[in-house]
């Protein structure tokens, strides 16, 4: 079973051994899934992604709660469901990204005919289809992202939730939305996933950015819609005023 | 695990904050299912609408029951397994139908080429292949739409059912209806998903009446037969008398 | 959970309501299952099957045991794992091969082009692919055959099974082997879906019997591997000598 | 569920009937296994091949443990997860590896157009992508096989794992890598199934060492990591000096 509590214990104890294993398992989990999710091309795209994300919050679950998305974890501390430590925001964040940023280094250097700076063509870079506007980019990546963070609230953070089916229903979720999405946005869903290739390739320059707002928009919206559901969080800041 | 105990309990209470909570949740997993679902193009089809369904029953489960099917709703309610309130037949119904709506209305604004009115051509509008009959139509959706509320009842409704499972078997009990029937007749299994393309883009004009009257039917055959194997539900209006 | 033991009591007990219950599922089970399977075409074909197999016995394993294929129920009498009574047998063969040809005769109704007697192309005949010697296909029909048994055995009957994994473990064991072996035998791997369209549509006339002899070995054989592991079931012939 | 501590004590029983039904478990599977995975061609090659070893691991895991594969048992044994018998290592190994061959020899026998030592062309042989350098080749199988392997350790070694939820996310894990990785290096992650095909067929002879070096590599690394998060097994040589 995934042990919810003992996830955010772990997360808790920010100067504990514990918490250093945490950060090196989300740093190897962000990396593999970008390294698997970037270098996959034609029709099993969303399949690698969506089971690459399943079995690897699986392999993370128990140990650092396996977001492996900045935005997952970004909905949960503004609705409080996170130790708001600096120190912790500090670490999980990068952790993330540079394990993003190391994946795509990995593609750069394992792909044939990949390389560091290569531009738009870099392997997992994200570029959204001609004929779609940038209000429809955002919005694609508003709703397919709040499916997401929705399924991780419902299953994993609320009780009763879905206990060990949760990593399978989240990895799915990315299947469902890349499998209709991908061809438009290139369905994103993680701001690690789209700074990672962007960093190492120099690519998305001028959209990254909608990418990653439109992430941190469905993160305030999945949070909103848990709260009227389930309430806030015992770390939310206003309850501790 | 799925509590089934609290779905019903919730559905009980219709003036409570709860209900309306269950009313959102219907509405918001009926407008993301649609627009996943009416998207998607080519062999991912059969796929983003089962694998949609799945998660999107996982994440609304545990607060409003997540049938998101008007027809598994109208089945249960024929065997007494709901609280047959007028107030929530009038409320729980138009949630889902206006989430089939919005769901038309989200694809026409993010869909590039997609308009209101468009006609038969719209996205997610269902119309039968050429040479398959009326009599013919019917059948299929009758089977297919049989075999899904059949699933529900097994799984989530009956006891011992499968628990957290349930959501999965549905969705891909989907999958697989609609990986063969979804050339013939589109497989809707659902009149939410029937009538929201429809209202929207003004399309199905002469068949949507085929697609719901089969649904129904299969409401009350899988209802039957389930009486048959498990008697009826504590509401069955005959029981009361 | 799927609880074996209700399964066999239900079986035990052949005069009662849940007997004829029990017969009723099987019978829809086994029918649905043949008519999905036989109407898909293309590449969803190994899924459409394995899916219909897994959902459909989710949706009869807690009353009738789900099994939907003779060649599993054969091999659990062989080794004593069913109460061998003739009325039993007299009955339950024939309400799964009954639908099978029901099955059969559904396809006949609602899919364009298929008739009664239209022979060889009739949608779900088997015939191996050229090139495939007489033994190369029973040999593929017994090694599938052999997997597909061996997993209901070790999550079904074995005890700790899978529990309500178990029903999926064997529809994916399904589409595995249909996956590779469905472009040389057309992946059978059940009496009843082969007898089904051979009696409705005249085909597979000099093969059928292949198709069944080689379901018929694999079911002596993964019952002798069981029995090796396990022993024999409490009525196993042998034993009450 | 899946029992860990019956599948340790199964092993550690050297001399017991147990262990040889362990044997001939292990045996089966990779047979079984290599046969299907090595006659698949086309996209579903990563389906076939993942889900074969998901069903195969639920059907020998209660037994044998159903590592089905030699790293996976050789990274445990670095860790002292497993009772390190020499009469245990005589035999467990070989068994696999004969398992492999078995399999290859049986497609031989049941694929059309396949014999004994035709060469790199035959069913199932790995062969690395032209343009991939052998040091890509090498990084690709480091990267894939440390994922499986970490899968195993988080969801069947750990405490708390993913009890029976562990051979369907090994097996995706399977499906995930070779859904990209297939068509660099043919996604072997097991020396088993480099070692089979190359010993009947006669192929992969410059290369086979490289597969092989990599899986085990993997498997020290995978060992390293998880010894980091958890700590060593009971029987890590260094404890009991």
């Amino acid at each position: 079973m995934v042990q919810t509590d003992t996830i955010f214990n772990n997360f808790a104890g920010v100067r504990s051994r514990t918490f250093f294993v945490s950060l090196l398992c989300e740093f190897l989990g962000v990396l593999i899934f970008s390294f698997l999710g970037s270098t996959v091309s034609g029709p099993m795209g969303p399949w690698v992604n969506g089971l690459a994300l399943a079995v690897l919050i699986y392999t993370a679950a128990n140990i650092s709660g396996g977001h492996l998305n900045p935005a997952v974890t970004a909905s949960t501390v503004f609705c409080g469901f996170y130790p708001i430590l600096r120190q912790h925001l500090r670490r999980a964040g990068p952790a993330r990204i540079l394990g993003g940023i190391c994946g795509s280094l990995l593609v750069a250097g394992l792909l044939p005919g990949a390389s560091v700076g290569m531009g738009d063509s870099g392997p997992g870079c994200f570029e959204p289809a001609k004929g779609l506007t940038k209000s429809q980019l955002f919005g694609w990546e508003v709703v397919m992202t709040f499916t997401l963070i929705s399924a991780v609230y419902a299953c994993g953070i609320a009780k009763p939730g879905h206990g060990s089916f949760t990593p399978l229903v989240v990895g799915l979720t990315l299947t469902a939305c890349a499998g209709t999405g991908a061809q438009w946005t290139g369905a994103a869903l993680n701001p690690a996933r789209v700074i990672g290739p962007a960093a190492v390739f120099g690519c998305s320059k001028s959209t990254w950015w909608i990418y990653v707002l439109a992430q941190i928009m469905a993160a305030a919206l999945a949070c909103t819609v848990f709260a009227v559901v389930s309430g806030f969080g015992p770390l939310f800041p206003v309850k501790s005023m």
